[in-house]
Order: structure tokens, then sequence, then C-alpha cells
């Protein structure tokens, strides 16, 4: 019996860190997750990291010969496979290729988070058979992976996809980037809490939201008033979608994609986020592109996106 | 002797076409151009063409066969070979690739002229070594075409790269599209007329632009007071200037270029334009893209880049 190829997915979050293994046909045969500690350092982490995998290698019943490791991670850069100054972790500069060259004797490939999502769902996903489309990813911050021409568009830098950055109102909302107005901060977990804290503020309306302060909100308490028709979370989610169909109008005049994907927390709200998103983005399309971008949720399973999508960095797989 | 390659470029404006015959290394061997008379119809005005190549073929004295067309046009569709309802020409929707075929037994290609700009820019121009560029036209309107990893975007449909219409202003300038707000209504030879119009009903300051009417002001009008320190002439630059420098970084966040070039008859302003536009755009970028993009003017000939480009389609050139 030949020995199965298997490829190792990792998403690096600011919290915990996600791994898998892979087969071919995209089949998750084991994953697990360990605690990503920011003040830890790097070379301590991917020690760490590099032992859990050699673990599962060695839990795995199949046959496999491990061939390749895929590394989603914020500010990673596919070209030098490094990670340079993440926001979450008291990193630096980060080799990664270097420090798993230690541990793994097999090529490693690197990108950011979104990106990795974006060739996930090309290989594993709903965007199969697509050349063209966008992956937003509605998280904490909003990350975003562009495909064209079949293509992962890295940029000259390896740093390309950062939608999340354009700007919605000049010297708007203070984002983390250090400038004003960015799109993340009104479209992401964090940017629909502000803008319903806002909105607590500027309207009377009675809302069960009134209960929480600006530590205790989430979005997800905003959806589940918004699902028993509280006014504040209606509206909050109404003007997420609008900023965010406004923007993607733009993104389309540059790449015109066949679809755009909306992932992570924020997507779990359904048609909430999908339905109107997609009329405000009609809206305010160039007439060429009118009714020919479809919207769509990730095909891939929520629990194993992220490491589908690293795996899907290595192209041996 | 071996007869050599050469390519017709066409570039067909709303009131000049202008077409060439260009060898291998990118020079023009014969070039000229023809009234693209709106009011003619399509089939005449191919004929037309036609027949002014095949008699400019027969005066060429170098020995050459004709290998390919390339055709840079408003509204032009790379996949289908098609113009789909120009702007400023009565023709509706033209099968190009069919009615050529009637006068040339060679492969035909077309798209829209900015895209065509972009590839005149990396066979022949000042992108010669990059893989990830914009060139933005400013004409009339604002095109655009993006080069990303060495291919032009050309988007699931064959219509990407219309960044002259992203919004720059909600409920803005009304544009020719139908929608308001898109960059080329504040940023184009239209544009910064439009702005210095309004400049001048808004500021009380002695202008020569003063004795200019809505139909008579041209941005070179602008340019020249521009050059004098007329005060008016140079607020509607430095608008001009920081809504593109605004939007353009924007767009590296969606591509992350080596460099952009600025081409078209407003790119001619030299300094005016390049240096401010470049002081707003690094004041607009994410960090992590700060001096990194080049503005760049375009490393064409000025009379000859339109054929250029669309010779530049011609793969087999």
């Amino acid at each position: 019996m030949i020995n199965q190829d298997i490829v190792a997915g990792i998403d690096i979050g600011g919290t915990n860190t996600a791994y898998g293994l892979i087969d071919h046909t995209g089949k998750t045969l084991y994953s697990s997750s360990i605690k990503t500690n920011s003040d830890e350092g790097a070379i301590s982490f991917f020690k760490r990291l590099a032992d859990e995998i050699n673990k599962a290698l060695s839990l795995i019943p199949e046959k496999t010969i491990l061939t390749g490791i895929g590394i989603g991670a914020p500010n990673a850069n596919y070209y030098t496979s490094t990670i340079e100054n993440p926001p979450n972790l008291n990193w630096g500069y980060v080799d990664v290729k270097k420090i798993m060259s230690e541990y793994f004797d097999v090529p490693l490939v690197i990108t950011n988070d979104a990106n990795a999502a974006a060739l996930g769902e090309m290989k594993f996903g709903a965007a199969k058979n697509m050349k063209d489309f966008i992956v937003i990813t509605l998280g904490t911050g909003l990350g975003s992976g562009i495909v064209s021409g079949g293509q992962l568009i890295y940029g000259h830098d390896g740093m390309a996809g950062e939608i999340g950055h354009t700007i919605v109102f000049y010297g708007g909302r203070e984002c983390g980037c250090g400038r004003k107005g960015c799109l993340e901060t009104y479209v992401s977990a964090t940017g629909i809490c502000r803008t319903a804290l806002e909105f607590l503020s500027n309207y009377q309306d009675a809302s069960e939201l009134r209960k929480f302060t600006k530590e205790t909100l989430t979005s997800k308490d905003i959806f589940t008033a918004a699902k028993k028709g509280d006014s504040i979370a209606l509206r909050a989610f109404d003007f997420t979608c609008r900023i965010l169909g406004f923007k993607l109008a733009d993104s389309v005049a540059h790449t015109s994609p066949e679809a755009i994907f909306l992932t992570g927390g924020l997507a779990n709200a359904g048609e909430l986020i999908f339905d109107s998103t997609k009329r405000y983005m009609e809206e305010n399309l160039l007439f060429s592109y009118k009714n020919k971008v479809k919207l769509l949720p990730s095909g891939l399973d929520n629990n194993y996106a992220a490491i589908l999508g690293a795996a899907a960095l290595v192209t041996s797989l």
C-alpha cells in the first residue's frame, strides 16, 4: 500500500492556534488547537506547535507522509515566509521558515489568514469552479483575499488584499492601524459594536442592548437582539450592511469578481448580513456590474475552514 | 530575407481612431488616424478602418507579415471581442471579431483603452520589469488597467479595472454612468474643470479663469493659469490631487502595486499632478504600504502610446 500524502494546515490567531492534518480530498484526518500565548515568544511557541504536530502525525492510523506545511497568520508575508509585527502578538519580526525548518524537512508556505481563506474556498469550498472572487473575513477586523484569473493576488510585496483598510469616511473612526475611517472600524465584529453603542446614544428607542457596556457588548448580543426585532440592533445591522455594500461596489470596480464570499463570525448572522449587503451593493454598482456578482457564504465547514485554507497554500496537495 | 512579423495597433476614441503598424521591438513603422464619426455605424466604420490598414500595409517598404490586430476601445470586452454600448458612439452592441474577420485572417484581440495602455507600458514602456502595477489614464474620464502577478486583471466578465467609477463622495457630483460621486467626476480633464468652476463660485480670488464659461474652459487653461500662480487654478489642482491620492490609497490596499502610472492629458501637468498626488497618497496609505509605491509617468511616447498598447494585446508580438 502506498503511503498517503498529507499536509499540515495551521491557523495562527491572537488567542488560539488551530492545526490539522489534511489529505488531498480536503478531509481533515486530525485537528486540534493550542493557546497562542502572546507573551511567550515566537521560538518557544513554534517549538510547542511542532511537538504537537509530530504527536498528531504519530496518532493518525492511516499510512501517511507529510509533504508540506501551510500557515495562515496575521501580517504574514508570502514572499519572505515571515510574520512582521503581528498586531496581537509580541513577536516582532519572525522568520517562520527558518524556525520551522529545524523541525520539519518539507516545504512551508505562509500567508495572511484571509488569503488562506480564499485559497481554501478555491480548493475545497464553494469557489472550486471560480477564477475571480473575493473572500471577506468578518472577525475582530475585516480581512480580505482577492483571487483574479485563478491566482491569489499577493502584490509586489506579498501584502495585497487589505480591503479592511480602505477608507469609508475621511477623518472617521479611529482604527487600530493608526489612521481614521477604515472599513473595518465599521464592518467587523468590533465595528458593529461601536455602531450599536453610537446608536444607543443617538436614538431614544427602548433596547435590550442598553444593559451592556462598551466592555461587555459583543456582536452576538446584537445579533440575538436583532432577531427579536430590537430596533437599535436592526439599525446597527442595516448601517453595517450599507457601509459594506457601498465599499464592496468599489472592490468590484477593481477586479470584477464572479462572487464575494462573506465568512467569519459576523457572517453567521445569515440573511441579516447577506440580504441587505447585497441590496446596498447593487444600489452602488456601476451599471456594467449590476446583477452579476454573487454574495455567498463559505462552502467550508466553519470548524475546519481556517486550517483547510492554510493547507490549501501547499500546492502539492 | 525572412519577412518581419508586425502587428496592427488600433485605438478607437470617441472622436478619432489612431492606428499603427508595430514591429516586435515596439517600433512604429507606420501610424495615422481617421475620424471615428459617431453616427456612421460600426459596419461602415470598420470597413473604412480596414481599407486604411490595408493601404498602410502596402505603403511600408519593409518585408512584413501582419500577424495580429490589437484594439483598445471604450467598453470593449476581452472575452467576447465585442464593444458594448460605448458611451460616445451610437454603435450599440458590436461583434468586432466577426466584422474584422471579413477583412483580415489574423488573430484579433480587443480590450478597453486603459487596459491596453497597461499592457503597452508592460511590453514597451516603463513597466517592462514590473509584475504589479496600475495605469491610470486621465483623459475626458478616468480609466484604469490593473496588472497583478504579471497578468492584466480582466475579471470574470472581462470588464475589470473601472477605478474611475469607485465612489469618492456618496451623493456627490453626477457622473455620466448615471450614479453620483464617481472618482472621474473629480479627477479627469472634465473633473478638474468642474472643480475650477465650483471654486470660481466659492472663492473671491482674482483669477484669469473668470473669463471662461462652462463651455469654453479646458483643463489646459487651468494648467496654464496654475503655472502662472493663479490661486483658483492652483486650488483646483490641489483638490484634484487630494481626491486622487486618497482613492489611490484604496487601490493600493487591493493589489499592492510596485508603481502607479499616471498617463493621458492631465498627466502632462507634470509635477503639479505628480508631487501633490504622491504626498496625499502617502498620507492615506496603510503603514505597511507607505514609501513603497512609486507614482510614475508613462515611459511611452505620447504620440504612439495608445496604438502601442493596443498592439501589445497581441501575444505573438
